[in-house]
């Protein structure tokens, strides 16, 4: 099992939603932020993964929500690369409120891409052995996210800030896209429980996508899918339970 | 002259722009959260000034931008409340890097509002007295805008997330606005190095704002002068100054 790296944080007012909990694109961006912060203590930042003309990807999320950390508390971070096969690499993260409680889970499939290209390339043993994750054969099946059958979408022209400082929309606004669609009156009312997020394309600077949602009831558990699609493209799915 | 508050930030990955430099709305949030913890540290946090049935709304920022910090850079913040009158109480920031220089500079002006009838309440001792700040009976006259005389604009719709905490639209979230709307080419070949912004009213959830902005050159000075409008009336003006 690979190394563990945590760092705290503070919910600070502006990573807080309407009610005060902390929003789901700000818990993405804050939780990725300590697994960058691990690869430069480990000589492994983007600027040496550049050497070899490749950057990281993620491709899916499988979030699991306690609770959502509320503004002002202060949370502990956990990351670990757990294992990597040819292609993908998995990764760990866990939210701990100041009890130590779990709030939050995320397993996390990150690959390499060439940045010319966009190709995926095999994980090279430069980059990854420093993680003192396990090499393993196995390709993890993420849990089968269902198609969005019938639904309504709502437009989202991709702003000039949501592009973050790796030139790439950031992934947390994927989540502002898939969630602000369902509404004031959905939002306040109901807290995800579950989230499973795959990531086909790339979405770039200048488009504009449409965020499609559909909501059902499954044996008692309200769910709603998700799909982001330019030009009738899937660029992102999801799925997402919730609680009342 | 009143206390002065310092606290450290580093910038994000998800702070930076396009080009690495941190992102407008991502600097006033960090800048106010400095704020913040001020009021808190004082006793005079928004839990306070709710008991009064306030809260606090700013109306007015004058930002000097010499360069916008790097991600990964460490910034010193410092606040310190200048000086007070029967409405307007006047707030400074700066943005030090880690050599001391001065990055970024700002004036900005809160008044107190009636929580229930949107109205401007009178200064009240009990919520200003901590601050040590000077009582004044001057009206500060903040630099004329210029308004937008003809000239495009981009609609936004006021999405879920734009809402924090304080069940407002985050004042960073004009200037995303404010900005967006300049585009890719003008955004990563020009930097900000003077914006003047007034608030005029509130923009609400559910609402959609027109940012209408114009580019002109005054003096071989670059200049852009902006409105949010919703149904023709202004919400929100703004100058900005460019350097090449």
């Amino acid at each position: 099992m690979g190394k563990k790296h945590t760092s705290s944080y503070e919910v600070a007012y502006y990573d807080g939603d309407f009610t005060g909990a902390m929003k789901i694109p700000a818990l993405l961006a804050v939780v990725i932020k300590v697994s960058e912060e691990q690869t430069e203590l480990l000589g492994r930042d983007a600027a040496y993964v550049a050497q070899f003309g490749l950057g990281w990807v993620i491709t899916n999320y499988e979030i699991e929500i306690h609770r959502l950390p509320k503004v002002g508390e202060k949370v502990a971070i956990t990351t670990q690369a757990m294992s990597y096969n040819k292609y993908f690499c998995y990764r760990n993260f866990w939210v701990h409120d100041e009890e130590g409680k779990e709030c939050v889970f995320v397993k996390s499939t990150f690959v390499l891409m060439d940045q010319k290209n966009r190709k995926i390339s095999s994980v090279l043993p430069e980059i990854i052995a420093p993680f003192d994750s396990e090499k393993i054969t196995k390709i993890y099946r993420h849990e089968k996210i269902e198609k969005v059958t019938e639904g309504n979408f709502l437009p989202y022209r991709v702003r000039f800030f949501d592009i973050d400082g790796n030139q790439h929309v950031n992934n947390a606004i994927y989540f502002n896209w898939l969630l602000d669609v369902l509404g004031y009156d959905f939002l306040t009312t109901h807290q995800p429980k579950k989230i499973l997020v795959k990531f086909d394309k790339e979405v770039e600077y200048g488009q504009e996508v449409e965020s499609h949602y559909e909501i059902v009831e499954q044996e008692n558990q309200l769910k709603t899918r998700h799909e982001i699609r330019i030009d009738g493209q899937t660029y992102c799915e999801a799925n997402i339970d919730w609680t009342n």
